[in-house]
């Protein structure tokens, strides 16, 4: 076999490569690389885009800017034009350690940003994401510190007469050991599936570095599908490639609490896991929320440990009334499910989320009942900022007494 | 607790996604919803793009039309424009059965689509893609079957000093059962990572409907990271949210060839697997076809199945004079690799692919010697949508003769 010219494959994998980028030959020589978003050692970041003929281009973003602990986020900046067509914003203050999401604003059309591979789905809405690094943005980093695995799993669910999917955590350690872990369910909005906990949520990120700082200890998080009328994500199951929608039938009219021991079962038999109260605890976000009140108190003797964050607190559900035997007796219910003395019963709500009033009202119902939880409330509103920050606060104080590994 | 209003909090859900997902009140009340891509009953495709204020937008993507069968998916659709200031195309001829890429071009400028939530990575860039149903498409998708797990792990890699990522698709009935498994090691390309396979490659659609199906056996597909460099997928290791690379150090120097066997150990010890060699198989496209050539010729017993896809036939690798030993005495060592006698050795190669004439001299090679290999020739060239085609081949052309379930 004839000397093979090394450099004349690479250069063919080059030039495949770049049209297969480019997806034309107009677009392969005219569009500059550009570093966007390009982060400052000050905390400013300089965003760009390539959009020659654009008349208007903005970058819009939750940003929190230094100094100003109060804005919540909805930051517009107006995008300048250099002679190559590249369009430059630069924010004029450093941004808060964190992970932040955002677009850009071209001529009234919003797009992501085309030079940032990284992007996150949020129902049917994709944004281009980055981190600031510090105290807050290192939580949400992938570190060098041991790493728990993620799986995509598909279980029975003989309530509903489905095959559906989850995702499961199972921390560093797991397959390596013989013990026996706690676990988290842990549940996902209106719109969410899934994979949300694991996209915008960070879950894996959040849980390997509060394990690896002995902050929490290692427990197995189950993040079900909360939408019974789905069997999987959109795009993961056989309804094809529908568009993702926000509101679903049968959210929460019952049906998710009353089929979940299909779920706490599955994770039983398949996980090395401690089956007892207190090795158990659940919590989700918005109507995630709104499920784990009502299946915590469903089920009082299976969950020590119950997070509601932003919970959607609709006593009465919004099904119909043909399954209305999981939201009757509401005060009842919560009494039987304290009179078993949870460990943990935490609450947590943004100062402006359209939620407050609802979870006011329900603090006032538990303080009524003489019962205790633990509140935070935090500033912002109804926002994935939280829910993160919830997660960090719930998972660090709880399992602590279970026996096993000092850490 | 009073009654709780129900629409109010309902509304306020649907306010906050709808600001979430607008970024802006202008984007908010200006974006009309569409639907693009629609895909009609005759197969032809409408794309929708909101750009009041463009003045050239085009449609880009690697469409193949009815009644053209050499067309290699390069074409770009003037869009035009309608007073709501939405650009709408709709492809003059239907489109074959097959999953596509496609993007818009906005004066100059490339995007994905904002109206479509399915996106797919390649290296650096996203790309919407949409699949027509039928033969081809079908295989592609979700059906309504037996799914296997996908699992992302860490493993240790003791000889390149590393804790690295790889998936691991388990078939369906894996938990379930008892059995060992065969397993194919399945490689990516350049730039590519263990995601690849996942996502445009469609493995786990491919092997869940080819099992299904009863045309192949189930099977373990191990999809590692070929970039010894990385420990994982961008966005997924420490390294932090650097954008994807082309071109990374130490991609075909012998280093993921000689540190193959820690995946091997990894994988044998975690999973229930046939651990010899007719249960093994390796394969994968363009530099994962090198790696898979090179692997399988330095353990010439562990491998009775071998693919390579479009492969980069470089004898000589690319590495410096260091590491040496896996690429010396190149025909010799294939000559010892088949006195093992393989049961398949496979190649898959596009007409137009740029690696086309060294896998011909690959091939007369081969043939100099007397030795036995499957070959497929197809249209096109070095593309996802042929790697899609071998996988599909090559699976289900191995392991049948294993003992186990008669399907």
């Amino acid at each position: 076999m004839r000397q093979v010219k090394v450099r004349e494959i690479l250069f063919g994998l080059l030039v495949v490569f770049a049209m297969c980028t480019a997806a034309s030959q107009e677009a392969l020589w005219s569009r500059p690389s550009l570093k966007s978003p390009e982060i400052h050692r000050d905390g400013s970041v300089t965003f760009r885009l390539y959009a020659p003929e654009a008349n208007r281009v903005e970058v819009s973003g939750d940003f929190l800017m230094t100094g100003n602990p109060e804005n919540q986020g909805a930051y517009v900046g107006e995008m300048t034009r250099n002679e190559d067509g590249v369009w430059e914003h630069t924010t004029p203050f450093a941004l808060l350690s964190e992970l932040y999401t955002y677009s850009f604003l071209v001529d009234g059309m919003r797009i992501n940003d085309p030079s940032n591979a990284f992007v996150c789905r949020d129902v049917a809405t994709l944004s281009s994401y980055f981190i600031i690094q510090g105290e807050t943005g290192d939580l949400y980093s992938v570190a060098d510190v041991p790493h728990g695995n993620i799986e995509k799993v598909w279980y029975a669910s003989p309530s509903l007469n489905a095959v559906r999917r989850m995702s499961v955590y199972t921390p560093p350690g797991y397959r390596q050991g013989k013990d026996d872990y706690p676990v988290l369910y842990l549940l996902h909005g209106m719109g969410g599936d899934e994979e949300a906990w694991q996209t915008l949520g960070r879950e894996a990120q959040i849980l390997d570095n509060l394990i690896a700082a002995g902050k929490t200890r290692p427990m197995i998080v189950v993040m079900p599908n909360g939408n019974v009328s789905q069997q999987a994500a959109p795009g993961e199951s056989s309804g094809g490639l529908a568009q993702p929608e926000f509101m679903l039938p049968r959210t929460m009219n019952g049906e998710m609490e009353t089929s979940f021991m299909d779920i706490v079962t599955y994770v039983d038999s398949n996980y090395r896991t401690m089956q007892r109260k207190e090795g158990r605890a659940i919590a989700g976000l918005s109507m995630g929320g709104f499920h784990a009140l009502h299946i915590s108190k469903y089920y009082p003797e299976l969950f020590d440990y119950v997070g509601l964050f932003s919970a959607a607190i609709l006593p009465g559900g919004i099904g119909d009334d043909t399954l209305p035997i999981i939201y009757t007796d509401f005060e009842k219910k919560l009494a039987v499910q304290f009179l078993n003395a949870p460990k943990l019963y935490w609450i947590g709500i943004g100062r402006e989320d359209f939620l407050y009033e609802v979870n006011k009202e329900f603090r006032t119902t538990l303080d009524g009942m003489g019962v205790k939880y633990v509140y935070r409330e935090t500033e912002g509103g109804h926002t994935w900022r939280n829910w993160r920050i919830y997660l960090s606060a719930f998972v660090s104080s709880f399992f602590k007494e279970l026996p096993g590994r000092d850490r």
